[in-house]
């Protein structure tokens, strides 16, 4: 456990959550569960049972200042400052990396910061089997167990079981695969043979750069050479220069994919339950305990006043909301601009993020 | 004509218009048809070519200040202020009794300042016809043609046509009758015997007078006394004194229906279009021509963005708001209060604000 970092990519506006959550106050600077701390906070908290102070943040320098607030114990070091976005492969690759040139034995898990888990003890236990899985040398994704035919997520196919001392749930993956039609998802979830693709893997630092190296060259130089100027009087300088160059991929083609291909990928079937809060719709399933009638309010000091209706109210504001006579819902109140669309239109809050964007109304953003 | 005079009762909150309308805001001083106007400036505008200056508006004391801003012109002597609502008898009782001690011959006409009527012209003829068969000794009551089975007004049951020059559209009054249920309604629509009671009607003052004395003696006595101290040092001691202990009590039953079964009512039939704005449909409805994709908008500087959405937007702010897929929405937004409901349910308002008012939210309303 000792060779085991954490690596939370801090990135992504979750545009589907506008415009509470925006490119200044992305989701995972808020408290979408009524919790008392913001989703950073809660998966940071999660990962300290399993990598005490061993956490590593990998965000843009926009948000440095809202990180820290949150995660006042990190150290400038483990605070890994994109200038610009550049998808996955380089932010997380970039930790990698990084903690590769501190001790290349060690075992890196990659866990986004905007996502939903419970219990805490649950993802805890299957953490510990991935890290005992990836000592084997594999990449070791954390599955979940579908709980329906889901079309949103990519999924795992499962193989043989593994054989490794403390992970007993451990299995090999035969391939990971897209997002599927609606009948595809639901052989898939019939079979038993499947699991949701989560993003979160456990793996060597070593072998994901292997792989790194092998399928994107450029990005693995790249990286490297600013993996070597960190913590030196070069590193911003070097940065500054290259991650600029940098090419845009996701982590799943440049690493995961192929190294499933080449056998080196098992998987840990979680059980616990997780949300990756995609849109409004999930909002309100994560906090239907906190109901006003058929209303779930998120948000504090809400004032909601509700007859005959039903759906969604997310506010960081005090106004009064007066709901009358309407079902399913979403309201989204915040200072500056006001969201109002239903539970099944959910979805498509992104392309009305696209629209204002298109018509320069960027203020709100 | 020199013997008319036109009187505004500028009272009641709009409540179904909250929050939009609401105690220190209410409904006849918003521009309810992105006129430029408000109501109550747009009331005024209409009566000028009929009264000249001589106009006088009934009003709350809350409201002097906003009255003022929006009627410049207006003398001291011809606002009369309300320090508590004591309903439509009151105050229109009183403008006829300061009225009648100006001038026993006045011929008055009382029109609401919350109400929409186009176009001008054809209301002022209508009452021209009114002022005409008022000097014949009548109560003439201005009656909308209806349009629809509307179980939302009270009617006006209309007799034989009377010989009245310069009023060819006079007819007597035979009944008011009670906002009926809707086949009753139906069977007024077919029958072309009825007019809905639009609440506007002229009459000598004397004649006035002369109902709510038989009618409300007590009442009559006291705005009497008020009146006999108007435009006196005594003016506010005695309103202060006698205003709070006057009944509470509709025109309607103080003089109209009993002065119809006496055989005092003539009707002009209104040939304008005319609309209470009892609801925010109806803000819908009166501003169907300003639409963003079927999204009727109402607020100066709104910035609406919609997606798949129909229904009415009305704001005094300067807010993004964004609605995706949301059909026959109706949306209020207002710095402190938003209400969010549906067109079929825009009667309900008032509920809603009763609500707030028993939670003790009364900051809103």
């Amino acid at each position: 456990m000792d060779r085991f970092y954490a690596v939370i990519p801090a990135g992504g506006v979750g545009t589907r959550l506008w415009p509470l959550s925006r490119a200044a106050a992305p989701k995972f600077l808020h408290d979408l569960t009524n919790s008392g701390s913001t989703l950073l906070r809660a998966t940071y908290d999660r990962l300290v049972p399993l990598a005490g102070e061993r956490v590593v943040v990998v965000t843009g320098t926009a948000h440095r200042e809202a990180v820290c607030r949150q995660l006042p114990e990190i150290k400038v070091a483990d605070l890994v400052l994109e200038s610009e976005p550049k998808d996955s492969a380089a932010a997380i690759g970039l930790a990698a990396a990084i903690l590769y040139r501190r001790d290349p034995d060690i075992i890196m898990g990659s866990f986004a910061a905007d996502q939903v888990i419970s219990p805490d003890a649950a993802f805890q236990d299957a953490v510990r089997e991935a890290i005992c899985t990836a000592a084997t040398g594999k990449i070791v994704t954390i599955g979940i167990k579908p709980t329906h035919p889901s079309t949103g997520f990519g999924y795992i196919r499962t193989g043989a079981a593994l054989d490794v001392p403390g992970a007993p749930s451990a299995h090999a993956v035969v391939e990971f695969v897209e997002k599927p039609s609606e009948s595809v998802a639901a052989e898939y979830l019939a079979s038993g043979d499947y699991n949701w693709n989560a993003g979160m893997f456990v793996a060597p630092v070593a072998l994901m750069l292997k792989h790194l190296e092998k399928n994107q060259p450029e990005l693995f130089a790249g990286l490297t050479q600013i993996a070597e100027a960190w913590e030196t009087d070069q590193q911003e300088e070097v940065a500054a220069r290259i991650w600029p160059t940098l090419p845009k991929t996701a982590i799943d083609y440049a690493v995961a994919e192929p190294a499933a291909d080449a056998g080196d990928v098992a998987v840990i079937p979680g059980t616990f339950s997780w949300d990756d809060v995609g849109d409004f719709a999930a909002i309100g399933r994560l906090n239907s305990a906190k109901e006003v009638d058929d209303v779930t309010v998120v948000g504090e000091g809400a004032r909601v006043f509700t007859e005959g209706a039903s759906g969604v109210v997310v506010t960081d504001t005090k106004r009064v909301i007066a709901l009358i006579g309407i079902k399913d819902v979403v309201i989204v109140d915040t200072p500056d601009a006001l969201l109002v669309t239903t539970t099944a239109h959910a979805q498509q809050v992104k392309s009305a993020v696209d629209h204002l964007k298109a018509s320069g109304d960027t203020d709100v953003l």
